[in-house]
């Protein structure tokens, strides 16, 4: 089946967003062997919605629209559809019930113009909305299938989860299946060399090496006629990959390295608390985002000044005025700091020049000690890192959650 | 003049990448007054290019393509441009030579397929790529302008910057210029009907409301001959707007509530401290991304743990006894001893349940209390957040930043 996604929205076109959410359907959509051959962006414009529309119900089978679903009235997602397909608008009253409710948990008065929210046109289905007023619609008509979602990426991807992609999986009988394998500590071009002749000669499944903040991805992609017979394919592939980098692999598929750390202290039962300086509580945020690991996590510092640093995390003076606020000696100092404070079983520490000011010939931006400490050990990586302020921060956290991955697995051996 | 944008590579339909070019080109021809109709992605395949181009020349004055330049056989674009057009490529030695030494210094060598990168359709220009391989095209003929430049955002930048914008700036007499007022604290439909007789007969200036995260913003977008025109259309507009709905007003354009408190911190010359609880260190983390915020941010505490509430934020275990970590009191103290503890002159605090375990009857999934502590007064504020975790995380840092912008600026009254 061929699908393309139509994008509705002015803030598109004016480049206000970029359109994402084409991108988290094309992916959604590949994974379940529903070829997509074009995506368009059209604004909040009837006339050019139509035009686009017309078009894409002559050269595909699935039109997934986004956008234009709001209460507003240039949002013409709906009414545009409808009128194409001469269908009428009907109120879905189970809809309406849900977007009361919606404004009622949040003690808002509930007006007018929200009812042509609740409105899909005859014979269509509404799929609700768990993060917003505006219901999704699933139309099926003459051969075709429409589906309209709203815009916002949070409110969107739930749907087509939950309920877009399920349903399309039953009409579709081929799969395509991928598998990602995730490395630390090599570099793309190296990574490539050693699978050199993996990749000249790849076919199904396809491989493809992507670089990403100091990691490597490579995407194992086979199609075969169900899940099973593709995850076959990759299998050999994958197990020879394994064999000659397997000693860089740290995860798998959306793993994330706090994902990693969050599952080895749960495994080996190990408590930790974070010091963290340049990095300002990205890493206690990245761990904290993890259900259920206030069972492990103890507690975050945001050591920023001289001062918090000295009160809570017990650095000496001495350090500080000999060695500086970043230095390995203070990051060293954090980490067995937090560590003893806090009683838990490890301390991390990060404390860097973050930029854009701040950094000196000897000590430049991008500059970053990351500690650690347990009851065997405390010592302080130095990095440097380039990039902007939000760069630098993201780095050093990724780094220091490599680093507590590694120590935690040679705990385990 | 009317433009689209049309991307060209099957990695956008597969959703490995989002077509951020689009975005970057519709930003700077907005800024110019270019109208930009439509934006479409296409994959590597000839035929369905040709039919999206043959569209694009029906129905737009300038078309910008993206991608598919390259020396491989799945580079189609300009081959395919001139085919539509009847022309035929030749070689364009300038850019050959740049072609070749661009291989020279990087002691690669040059192989055969690269001629193909040097060619361009009669009659057009080649726009020098200083930062890889393939040229850009700007071509003008029968009245259509177009434009081709290479996929990686990192090379098409600064050819659109350097040669598009300034060669289509001298086509195009009028500009298009926007300004976005956010409101905190109104919903998007009780905003709208408080403006519907404005919206409803808006033209130039263009009124578009959109909703995120509990904000709303108003894009008024007007077009002129130049900038100070459209500022001059948009000013009575947005006077009216703010005469009805001002009081909910807290910033502009590209400002998030964060950059409003680092500023408002700055004006009035106050420090922060801030204690987490279930938001984890990401209201730290977002402050901390604002350059220079080291001289007005003192600490911040991640007190997961009850321990970490009383040994760091002197929280009473008897509060934490009696009324439970998530509570108004609980707050209030975790507010008042992270501001004392660090002497600042403002002390937050979130403490909440952001699930998705955790909820009971009494104090469900989203309850968060938000706690502001400064010399003159402490209290707490009661939210009921919906959504996942990362949601709930969000939208208490949300609030917790607005709390404190509310309260700076009531100092400044």
């Amino acid at each position: 089946m061929k699908a393309e996604i139509i994008a509705v929205g002015t803030e598109l076109l004016l480049g206000q967003i970029a359109n994402t959410n084409a991108q988290i359907i094309s992916n959604a959509l590949q994974e379940i062997g529903i070829d997509v051959y074009f995506h368009t962006c059209v604004g909040d414009n009837q006339e050019r919605l139509q035009s686009v529309l017309e078009t894409g119900l002559r050269r595909s089978d699935i039109i997934v629209l986004t956008g234009g679903l709001g209460p507003t009235k240039d949002d013409l997602t709906k009414e545009t559809v409808a009128a194409c397909l001469n269908l009428s608008l009907k109120l879905d009253k189970y809809s309406l019930d849900k977007i009361k409710s919606y404004f009622a948990k949040r003690g808002r008065p509930f007006t007018e113009n929200n009812y042509k929210q609740a409105l899909v046109p005859e014979g269509a289905i509404a799929i609700e909305n768990k993060k917003g007023t505006a219901p999704g619609i699933l139309l099926n008509k003459d051969g075709k299938i429409i589906i309209m979602l709203p815009g916002p990426p949070r409110e969107m991807e739930p749907m087509l989860r939950d309920e877009v992609i399920p349903y399309l999986s039953k009409m579709n009988s081929s799969t395509i299946f991928s598998k990602v394998l995730k490395f630390y500590g090599i570099g793309e071009s190296a990574l490539e060399e050693k699978l050199e002749d993996l990749i000249s000669k790849q076919t199904n499944p396809t491989i493809a090496p992507l670089a990403k903040m100091g990691e490597v991805t490579i995407r194992l992609t086979a199609k075969a006629e169900n899940r099973m017979a593709a995850e076959k394919i990759i299998k050999p592939v994958e197990d020879e990959i394994i064999k000659r980098v397997g000693k860089f692999l740290y995860g798998y598929d959306d793993d994330s390295v706090e994902d990693i750390v969050a599952r080895l202290l749960a495994k080996f039962n190990k408590t930790i608390a974070i010091a963290e300086s340049c990095t300002g509580g990205l890493m206690a945020h990245k761990l904290t985002n993890i259900p259920g690991i206030s069972r492990f996590f103890e507690r975050g510092v945001v050591s920023y000044s001289n001062r918090s640093k000295e009160d809570l995390l017990n650095v000496n003076p001495d350090t500080l005025e000999k060695f500086g606020a970043v230095s390995e000696e203070t990051a060293k100092e954090m980490a067995q700091g937090i560590r003893i404070s806090s009683g838990t079983d490890i301390g991390v520490s990060i404390t860097g020049i973050a930029g854009p000011d701040g950094g000196t010939p000897t000590k430049p931006v991008g500059l970053v000690y990351i500690g650690y400490s347990d009851s065997n050990i405390c010592f302080a990586e130095k990095h440097i890192f380039i990039g902007e302020r939000a760069d630098i921060k993201e780095q050093s956290v990724n780094s220091a959650f490599h680093l507590v991955r590694k120590m935690i697995q040679d705990l385990g051996d």
